[in-house]
């Protein structure tokens, strides 16, 4: 008998129908907690229904696009759903403790499978390349599933859909603090760009432009 | 006889039509050149047509959206391609020396005026708020037409249409050294995010998900 032992997960990255927008809800609360922005998360099965599955639909990669991470202990089938499949090897001694295996299961599936992930993109322009881009808004993995490389999966299909469109680059945001993530990205060919700062109008600074306030002019514009 | 006189000029931000990339194409070299980074910028009449200007069009602020700054010394009519048009009132003594001023005349005006700059922006979206935003990926005033409020006129105007359409944020990057940049968009009631960092695969980085060989999988993945 081997000391060493290993078990398969099958790993697949497909975008999501709109039956699955209760799966992507709770995750993205999930996501608010953990990085303790509860508080500005409001976002809610029909607010996530309209503004991430329109109607008609736009073409996945051409629009805002939501992928969820399926895993199964079997093979997956491919389906016209399907970005990217993977298999993991996970070493022994090592059952994954998923307390919310079964709250995770999609409508959509009938084989023992859970959800455990999911990640948004959108298309983006680069004005000095002429071409589009992909924004990555969010990358997620529930918690028991962390660390075994889901991640890396999910952005790796991302970018080779987008170098595939013939897409020049593909960005996302971290947070400065966050060497470990800033860590991550770099193993993978991201190069962190230093100078580049957000800036953003929200809340009471947007809707104040509703009004025209926002319109008079003052003498020392830098443009 | 009064010391002092104004004269006016008339502003107007309008959709850019698939005619007038070459204006554009110039403007976006301009600004490469202006930030010094010439050699990044590889935007060609057909990439920007190809690029910006799909077929079939998709509507307005659904997808990459380009305005250009049309100035005229008499009221523009306003056309379905107008976002928003205003006064300058300029003091003497100003005349405006605009060599380029007859190099920046649109095929589809019969008027006086001249095309004086641009702004690109496209949607983004945002998980928390479950709401579409608006990112400005570029806002460019050509040189003679600098510090007289256009590029407040354009961002007002675009921020404008996209409270009006209910997203909920307006974003936008700025270099963290170009600290006259940053008190312009604080003063025009924007947040400039300190934490947030862009990161990005480009170029060769992006190239070779192509091939899978970012697939393989490392044990120190920290998602």
């Amino acid at each position: 008998m081997s000391l060493s032992s290993t078990t398969t997960i099958w790993a697949e990255l497909r975008h999501a129908d709109a039956s699955e927008v209760p799966f992507l809800r709770v995750m993205i609360h999930q996501l608010a907690n953990y990085v303790n922005l509860p508080h500005l998360c409001s976002a809610s099965d029909a607010s996530l229904l309209s503004s991430l599955f329109p109607s008609p639909p736009l073409p996945p990669f051409f629009s805002f696009t939501t992928l969820l991470l399926h895993l199964s202990s079997v093979p997956p089938l491919p389906s016209p759903q399907t970005l990217s499949i993977t298999s993991l090897s996970l070493s022994f001694p090592s059952p994954i403790a998923d307390p919310d295996r079964s709250a995770f299961s999609s409508p959509l599936r009938k084989d023992d499978h859970t959800i455990a992930g999911f990640i948004i993109c959108f298309p983006r322009y680069s004005t000095y390349l002429a071409k589009p881009g992909l924004h990555i808004e969010d990358v997620f993995v529930r918690e028991p599933w962390r660390r075994k490389g889901l991640g890396r999966f999910m952005i790796t299909a991302v970018a080779k859909k987008a170098a595939e469109m013939g897409m020049g680059r593909v960005e996302w945001c971290v947070l400065d603090w966050n060497s470990n993530a800033k860590a991550f990205y770099e193993s993978m060919g991201a190069v962190v760009l230093s100078e580049q700062r957000l800036c953003r109008f929200s809340g009471p600074a947007l809707e104040r432009f509703k009004s025209g306030n926002g319109e008079e002019r003052k003498e020392d514009d830098s443009m």
